[in-house]
């Protein structure tokens, strides 16, 4: 039996709530499998972009090798771009992650720490402009639910997050335990990565 | 100009982590018409089922009339339902609150408080037996994504609470503000209530 695998949250001031609590719903159904640990730059209560707080439980400082990276979107990727300190932490946790994902805006974050580049990510269709933005050497992908490109996972915007948390639970814990996690939450799971309605209604592809 | 509702989330040890965010998303996304209040017995960090805690900012015993209540399921359901201190805490505020909902196991407590007696009601397919069982005197609708009946909406397991939200959302601000958000946070939104794939699959119909 494989040990139980660290999955790091990232929050800060402005967090989207579903990029963040619709992944972990799914990764918090395998506490066997998935210990949820909540990271960010002081611990204590940190207030989301729709206003209800959650609790940081550990300071990202102090944050020993993650296996599993997850950073979220939400309005407050705008200033965290600039924050060197943030950046700089989620570049030392990738570097020793087993996988690093970004939800929504997140993607944002990681281009700007480098660690898109090279690579194959989407992000957000609605704020599409400004997330490419801040990695112009990363393949950006206009039509996809999520891209897998080798341990980088990228969702779309916000509910885009939990068909990625799906499809990485997929791959370490197996495809029909993924589809028993949708059942027994009653998600309708889009398993396709390419099936990406909202790329046409952003107008980035015909 | 209308002026703005108060959505007040009940929070209890072992709340379901997307029945609370789901729904918040997309109240969150209009600050100037809802406002939401997140409640518990006592303030401070609350812990869900999946591990992650969130904050009270009010205590239930202080909370003033709400125009919108909503009651999350999760295993602390199991728990709460013997709570009769909580139990006439939601029984006060239903009684003058503009809507009465709950996402998932979260209409045993309603059931249990005598809420939903005489009305029809869904909840959690894969719970169904237990949370039926909280109220007698309930119609009991199996096969439904959500059900609303006067004033009361219930809806279906977990992710099932956020489509009720933009039905919810369409009913107080209209179609098309409900359809923005679900286009906004890249949510493919199932918008007819009697589409419940979850039902067959649970056994509760053929």
């Amino acid at each position: 039996m494989e040990a139980k695998r660290t999955v790091g949250m990232v929050l800060f001031d402005g967090f989207e709530l579903l990029d963040v609590f619709g992944p972990l719903e799914f990764f918090g159904r395998y506490p066997e499998q998935f210990e949820i640990l909540m990271l960010a730059e002081g611990m204590g209560a940190i207030r989301s972009a729709q206003g209800p707080a959650a609790m940081a439980d550990i300071d990202l400082a102090n944050c020993l090798p993650l296996d599993i990276l997850i950073v979220p979107g939400g309005r407050g990727t705008r200033r965290e771009v600039y924050n060197e300190s943030l950046i700089a932490e989620l570049r030392r946790l990738a570097e020793n992650a087993q996988y690093v994902t970004s939800v929504c805006t997140g993607a944002g974050l990681l281009a700007k720490a480098g660690l898109l580049d090279g690579k194959r990510a989407t992000t957000n269709k609605l704020a599409y402009a400004w997330a490419t933005s801040q990695g112009p050497k990363v393949y950006w992908v206009p039509e996809a639910r999520w891209v897998e490109d080798g341990n980088v996972f990228t969702s779309a915007g916000v509910s885009a997050g939990m068909d990625m948390a799906l499809a990485l639970i997929a791959k370490i814990l197996g495809i029909e335990t993924a589809r028993e996690a949708a059942v027994y939450t009653e998600y309708i799971w889009n398993e396709d990565p390419s099936s990406d309605p909202f790329a046409h209604l952003a107008g980035l592809v015909d």
